[in-house]
């Protein structure tokens, strides 16, 4: 089978757009004229049983609720506003009333929450397991959408949310460990970093942005090679929640591999013009009441350097699988 | 498990929005707007692995095809233009590069011969079958978009497109009949009718449009289910085409019953106004070289009403299943 990236990059060769980085697959989110000023954002992520969830843990309000929120998670990371959402869903046999009324209510509340609209969808029969389908459209203003392809040299990289606690609640749900609520949560039910989102797109001051869905190392390379740029990690600054600490611990796992490498923490990757920093940061916490890490630095060309107060750090990258495994 | 319709209901009921026919659930596409006089449209089909398609008599090319058409005949049945297409895609590991490449080849080949952009999508791993999802987005001007909601009494049906066709088909397939491959065509590689679509719906002589995906009956049922009226079909202007009295002979099927209930003939269904209908016919044959069928007409209440020369004629419906069973 194809990878992803192979699957991507062949449709991003038979559509390239010679001198428009402004619309077209890489992004978190695809592009469209709105009017003259702003722009509508569309993005589209599919959530498969035995993928991307379990039954047999994750209740349907869980999954619903996720299911919009990994959507809303690719709009905040546009800078853009989430307005509009499809449902599509295919069920197999023995899903009952029950589990399908679970699943409508939590993400028809999802919706009222977030203020985005159901405006369609599509359901149909499944001959094996369930099937999930979100499309999602949002608006910025021209100038506040933010791309990846747009971070510069010795822009400093950043990082708001924690990072590997979904993973290990991933983790603590697939080996049956007991205990361990909290990250098992963050792993059922991520939050969507909606209204930093739609903030940090209006702050010029961030040059691109994208969500950590795949994992920290990953998605920074991926931003790295849309930008045709490298990067330098400080793992010092990459500081472990208690939370994390606390998990690793019960699960004889390391935190700052967890933070690397584990994804769905739907935290907020950007990059940021070094002179504007400290007024941007200024601004942050005065309207979130907490601060973004920074964790690096925009560099020259690939590879990721990875370095501890200092000294370079070895890292050799595990790929990220939903399910927790390294392969 | 619940049926679509039960699910649609839910979700419309959940997003109800009083006075405001213009935009939700229940038509073709969802609208939203553009700019002070045009909306964009916006759908999304589901096309499951054996339960849209089966893979060992549908080629990778012609799923593809498929998979665009039908998304297309949503945009044309709105009266709208296409413009964009987002691709979500889960493969299961027994798909090999020959499939997928041949796949993705034949979805942008289709994209380009329609003038639609693929602008971005998603591709996951599948544990079980090959699940397919496309988003589809077009504009029009605010006063060409078609409702169902909007068809009057006395209003003439008509439809454009051979009926029973596809059926005849899809049961050929089916049951492994050798030759009738002109039906087959049509059911694997089925063309929406995007030019037709888009020139009906400038025309103002139409005053409603749907397209016929599940079968003549149950979506003329649904078109008056959205105006709140009724319908009269008469049977004898249901002329079957003679490629479907031929695959019929050779199925031992009746070619009416084929007409009333298949689906994914993709034809248009329509109502116009009956003062408009004779110049409207005639712009058509003008424009396309060929006429519509005018069917029946809109009536003050349900049920349909069926006649055949004046004569009412007794029909129990029965339900499409795509892979052709009657149940």
């Amino acid at each position: 089978m194809p990878n992803e990236a192979n699957i991507i990059e062949f449709l991003q060769s038979a559509f390239a757009q010679p001198n428009d980085k402004s619309i077209g697959i890489g992004d978190d989110a695809a592009c469209f004229p709105k009017d003259e000023n702003s722009s509508y954002v569309i993005s589209k992520d599919l959530l498969l049983e035995d993928v991307h969830f379990r039954r047999h843990y994750a209740k349907p309000e869980q999954i619903a609720h996720k299911a919009l929120h990994v959507n809303l998670s690719d709009i905040a990371a546009m800078g853009a506003k989430p307005l509009y959402v499809l449902l599509g869903i295919a069920l197999p046999a023995d899903v009952d009333n029950t589990w399908i009324n679970a699943f409508l209510q939590s993400f028809t509340h999802a919706c009222q929450q977030t203020g985005v609209r159901l405006i369609g969808g599509d359901t149909t029969e499944s001959k094996s397991s369930i099937y999930i389908s979100v499309t999602i459209i949002g608006t910025a203003n021209n100038e506040h959408l933010k791309f990846r392809a747009h971070a510069q040299v010795n822009d400093r990289i950043c990082v708001v949310g924690d990072l590997g606690e979904a993973h290990a609640g991933l983790i603590a749900l697939e080996k049956n460990v007991p205990n361990l609520d909290a990250v098992k949560e963050r792993a059922l039910m991520p939050q969507a970093k909606t209204q930093i989102g739609e903030w940090l797109g209006k702050q010029r001051a961030v040059t691109a942005m994208m969500d950590i869905s795949d994992g920290l190392y990953i998605d920074l390379s991926r931003l790295c090679k849309s930008a045709n740029k490298g990067a330098h990690l400080q793992l010092e600054q990459l500081k472990p929640s208690a939370l994390l600490q606390k998990a690793c611990a019960a699960l004889h796992a390391n935190a700052q591999q967890y933070q690397l490498i584990g994804g769905e923490d739907y935290a907020l990757l950007f990059t940021v013009n070094p002179q504007q920093l400290n007024a941007l940061q200024h601004a942050f916490t005065t309207q979130f009441a907490t601060s973004f890490a920074v964790i690096g630095e925009i560099t020259t060309h690939l590879p990721i350097i990875l370095t501890l107060n200092g000294d370079p750090q070895p890292f050799e990258y595990q790929v990220f699988s939903h399910f927790g495994e390294l392969k």
